[in-house]
């Protein structure tokens, strides 16, 4: 299904070139660094979920002995009132200041105060325990209904909402940052041609991504200006953006050194420890290195967003969706930057659907400010969408599959952005979910039940730098600069072999630091394959075009009249004259200059893709335990760069989003701390709750890329909410509409408890 | 004088980017590197300048708790017999593999036999003592005319002459390695001209470089194959060539970390430590550090040879010379390579002489292998012929610069290669130095003397590759491989900020590993300036085209019509279309791919140069003390990048040739011991032994780069040891032609003592 004819190295399943160094330990992390008179940081955080804070008293603290600085929000240079694009996302850059350090107010629990460095970390926790905060306590809002109601408590008194993009003069103080309309077709006959309407209201709770990882940052600031920060994120270059911003230092004064990452998942974009491990190390001359413990994750990193969503969808009794109306709110945190825009493109997307109308809004509340989470934002709306198609389907009696192939968004369907969608690969996806053995065998026995549901994740495309130096043993050194989080290694190495027509094992692949490539975006939004696929076959032509130009010389004939193939040179009408790749790599150096091939690409046709997802599950109607029984991800991913790595991800994407559906969420009391701030509590699954996730991968090659890849990250997390809630009605016949369907709440529900 | 009309950055004298943190401790050099269950690795070495090895027996050492691992020269793979182009130089890769452990014979006094590796540095000296190695001493023959003889004892009972190339098929065993002859013009005619003829024999001893920072090299050999070195050496990539070759790992699986380095002056080229500590590694599955301490420096590194010259000389009365011929035999240490060829190229290239022979052997003797240092072979040369034109002028009664002046070879002249010079700046350089303050100012006094001399190096070029980034602050991180031993990181630096019109602050330059570039030879032959400034004028210029291409989408015209000119884009016939460098670079990121210019460059025309020195003494007749009472550098530097580097070249150069001149030989009992192997007993010049050195940069663009920059760093310490030879026979009325000229020599002769 590729665009190559036959290729040699797509589509294989070679060893990462990364993998022994992960599984021998010598990979090296951000907390592995360690440097000469390292110094250890720690961060003083809110109890309170909304205060002023009206003094802080560093003085006792500053004269424990072993401290080295204390520094608070007053350290920092007052940032600029101003949205920023910093790589994949854009953030108000005073508001994205205040997160790292609190200005005048705190805004959740768990929101950075102060810092201190110390020559040991026991010092450093001692010091914040001796660093007087006086707080005046303000009432907290903690659901993004109660948030936007007009007698609210306000976040932030300046704040009024953006209509459509507009302030209007006479808005009053809100804390709903945004809303945004997206509307097309005509919603009065959509409506009156529906013979069936279902509408329903839906609940989700903020969620983590959990990565294994806490964040951590090590940082030493040069007596010469210059700042190095070797830190756990999915970008160096927004890591040096966003403190370039924060610090008010040029980006060219900072160096960002990408240690290898325990997961991010969307969560490692804005910093966090990188900004007071800085300023730490500027005032003590040494560097400084902060990390959190997984409490700090939870109540001071950026989990994605609690939500309420209404949907509303008529059909046909003959089956044919008519209009579809959601209005989607979204909890930001404490800050502005909720995923509603990605869920408002997402939600509609699987269906053609003649009129349309979304309302999206972007709420503060008390809690951690949100951070992107796998497929942002349109998990929570396919929740909402997936379980009204799949009762509109059963009101209907027609299968919930057959009911999405016969509206199945396809090439040129007009999506929630009012573009047609290119080719992609939405039939082919249900097609194939409607062959899999799994739905075609029939689920027996008592609180069984199937569920399915289809998701959709547009992709990103964005910025990609690469380099590959030709080496005389035959292989290319491939120079990147974004963080391999999911085996990105071996993906882009596999296209620039294959590009090249040599063999996956003769590329070697580094990543390096922010000084040591050109500029490339971060690894997030299913980018890294496509984008840097994009740049690694251009890095590969180039490098060919350079080839041919040397065996020209070499044989004396024109460049023009060499041919290069399945890595072999030739010359046109003399078989005589023939190179491999290794043998011409060989000659390079007795030759001329050396090859290095380049690459700077702003990759623009990600192609979304599609997933369809068959979950069997079994519920225990006495305990509310829900057991996964089966489960089958079917996903078009363009072309299957490297097929383990994409069913890894399906795998990955499912287990997360059972997660979510079942256990996981923030557990707040009424004064907004966080009940369940540790994996103990913090119920995420792991191997022994789930199955084996079975996995069908469709190609339908994505036509803006060499190879047809789309990006595969992000598409498995959305369908699985609803999915297994599907399944859990058909298993109990009880729609459940408020995550997660814990134990608790299946039980009360079922019984009447609630 | 530049190419440049006017020049903005080149020819200023800013900070050099790491002298912050040289000066402040935190560069990091290669005994700074820590690794996480690192272990300490020592060398046993030969106690015989001669020997064969009959059996070494490691149990004891093994069995010794906390030793981990010990290996020998048997657990080398056996290596090609073979000559292969390492990077700026050559090698048989049998005798670099056996110079780095012994085979069956130690050669040197100082051979390394075995490693260890063990849990403390104690633990592994310890461990050494316990290594049992059963010698059957030889012979040994120290001095390069004794091993010329046909009876002396053969290091090699293969080894035959290479005569101009070839070795006759009964040729007899030797220890000359190789004979060249150059010859031209007619040499009865040359002689039959002339009216003086003048005839000398000199001899000079081993001398090392005297680099502050010793070998140090930690490896780790990862459990996928992959092997990373963090090392200090003038090159990475020439490091990996080696190890490859040495350990038959292909360079694909070979990282090269080049780290700070503590000087090299050619001799860190080759590799020692590196292999030992790779070896050591593969066993043990750990990170090894292997450093030498400093008698290991100076037995077990490479110095550059002893040598015996003689030269003759013919001139008419007139002062024009007539006829030269030299014979030149040099110690190549225990295997080939000596600098003899070097030597043949510069000796006399100072001067327009019709007829010319030179003869020159290389010759092995029981000393460490010669390494290159500092203009390698050229100042024993110039220490000959210097001070035989020096008699001659005296002989005809002819000021000794006039003298030089008037015999001066120019563009056109053959040189010793048989090609004519192009553009050179000899004339200019012997006017610069009649024109100077010290040379015409009278010297007074008794004891005193005024010595001058001239000396030339024909520059490397040789590959360089190079990368660079523009940030959206203006600036562009400039990416290179060239070990940055003398302020290259600047004067590359400003190179690419005058291409692009740009501050000198503008651009960052980092130095990165061998997987991070492109190849790079070594920092070495004087090249980095030369051929990484050909590099950064061709990624300059790569970064304009793309610039201009840029700034003409943004304004809708065509790239032709879009000029760049100091830093400032303009699209023709419309002055209101215009950007600054910086303006573009802040545009980048709204509007297309990041901007990233790349080269890769095998610069061929270096462009010799020429130095002329003026050096005053005094000397102690009673102590045969001399003293540098003032010292005059006049040099061709083409075009001086950053002249305070230019400089420092000079000073440095002057200063290492006053010790080679004055006090530094390794000194040898008759069994091959050295007697002086450390910094206490191997006097070098200190500050307080030197006065200021003064310089005069002449500039005479090199035609064959953009800037018209030649090579400076090795010309100034070809004339010292004439320089001060000539003076001190003005100060004593005696000719010394034996090195050094140290106290005790001086007094002999003086007295007839010897």
């Amino acid at each position: 299904m590729t665009m190559v004819e036959q290729p040699r190295v797509i589509g294989t399943r070679p060893i990462r070139p990364d993998g022994v160094d992960k599984v021998t330990g010598r990979a090296r992390y951000g907390a592995d660094v360690k440097l000469q008179g390292l110094l250890h940081g720690r961060i003083l955080r809110s109890p309170h979920a909304h205060a002023r804070i009206l003094r802080i008293d560093t003085s006792r603290a500053e004269a424990l002995p072993g401290v080295m600085a204390v520094v608070t929000g007053r350290d920092l240079p007052v940032a600029d009132d101003r949205v920023e694009e910093l790589g994949e996302s854009s953030a108000n850059l005073r508001e994205l200041s205040h997160n790292v350090l609190a200005g005048d107010k705190v805004l959740y629990r768990g929101h950075a105060v102060a810092a201190v460095a110390a020559t040991s970390p026991h010092i450093a926790v001692e010091a914040l325990r001796r660093i007087e905060v006086e707080y005046e306590p303000l009432p907290p809002v903690l659901d993004v209904r109660d948030a936007m109601r007009a007698d609210a408590p306000l976040l932030d008194e300046n704040r009024r909402t953006r209509e459509m993009g507009q302030i209007a003069p006479d808005a009053p103080p809100s804390n709903i940052a945004s809303h945004n309309q997206f509307q097309q077709g005509d919603m009065d006959a959509g409506w009156a041609a529906a013979d069936v309407i279902v509408e329903r209201e839906f609940t989700t709770k903020m969620v983590h991504q959990g990565y294994i990882e806490p964040h951590t940052s090590t940082a030493l600031w040069g007596a010469d200006g210059y700042l190095t920060i070797w830190t756990s994120t999915q970008g160096s270059f927004v890591v040096r953006g966003q403190v370039s911003e924060i610090l008010r230092l040029p980006v060219s004064h900072i160096r960002v050194v990408p240690m290898e990452i325990g997961g991010g998942f969307g969560g490692k974009m804005p910093v966090y420890t990188d900004v007071p491990a800085a300023m730490l190390s500027r005032r003590t001359g040494r560097p400084v290195k902060v990390t959190m413990d997984r409490t700090e994750v939870f109540e001071g990193s950026g989990p994605t967003s609690g939500t309420y969503i209404r949907v509303k969808v008529g059909a046909t009794n003959g089956g044919r969706l008519t209009a579809a109306q959601a209005y989607l709110a979204y909890e930001a945190g404490a800050y502005p930057g909720s995923p509603v825009g990605a869920a408002m493109l997402c939600m509609l997307a699987p269906y053609d659907i003649p009129a349309i109308t979304i309302d999206g809004y972007d709420v503060v509340v008390n809690k951690p400010k949100t951070a992107a989470y796998r497929a942002p934002g349109a998990p929570t709306g396919a929740f909402a969408m997936e379980q009204v198609v799949d009762e509109l389907a059963e009101t209907l009696g027609l299968d919930p599959l057959q009911f999405r192939l016969k509206n199945a968004s396809k090439e040129g369907t007009r999506q929630s952005t009012g573009q047609p969608f290119r080719r992609i690969g939405n039939i082919e996806t249900l097609q194939a979910a409607l062959a899999t053995p799994h739905y075609n065998q029939p689920l027996e026995g008592p609180n069984r039940g199937r569920g399915v549901a289809s998701g959709y994740w547009m992709n990103a495309g964005l910025k990609t730098s690469m380099t590959a130096s030709v080496s005389p043993d035959g292989t290319v050194s491939l120079i990147e600069g974004a963080t391999d989080i999911g085996g990105t290694r071996a993906s882009l190495a596999m296209q620039l072999a294959e590009t090249l027509g040599i063999p996956y094992e003769a590329v070697k692949p580094t990543v390096v630091d922010s000084d040591a490539v050109g500029y490339t975006d971060v690894t997030g939004g299913s980018r890294t394959t496509y984008a840097g696929g994009v740049a690694a076959y251009e890095t590969g032509t180039d490098i060919i075009r350079q080839l041919k130009e040397r065996a020209a010389a070499i044989w004396q004939v024109d460049a023009a009249d060499v041919a290069y193939d399945a890595g072999v040179l030739r010359a046109a009408g003399d078989p005589s004259k023939s190179m491999t790749f290794a043998e011409i790599a060989a000659r390079l150096h007795a030759t001329g200059a050396p090859v290095v091939g380049r690459a700077a690409v702003n990759a623009t046709s990600p192609g979304g893709a599609f997933g369809t997802h068959i979950c069997d599950v079994e519920v225990d109607p006495d305990t509310g335990k829900v057991t996964i029984l089966r489960y089958t991800v079917v996903q078009d991913a363009g072309t299957a760069i490297h097929p383990s790595y994409v069913e890894g991800q399906m795998q990955g994407g499912v287990s997360q989003g059972i997660g979510w559906a079942l256990n996981e969420e923030y557990y707040y009391d009424e004064n907004g701390r966080m009940a369940n701030a540790s994996f103990l509590d913090y119920r995420m699954p792991t191997a022994l709750d789930l199955p084996m996730i079975e996995t069908v991968i469709v190609e339908v090659p994505n036509p803006g890329h060499p190879f047809g890849v789309r990006g595969v990250g992000e598409v498995p997390i959305v369908p699985p909410l609803a999915a297994v809630a599907n399944a859990v009605y058909r298993a109990t016949g009880q729609r459940f509409r408020d995550l997660p369907m814990s134990p608790r709440r299946i039980v009360e529900q079922l019984h009447g408890l609630a």
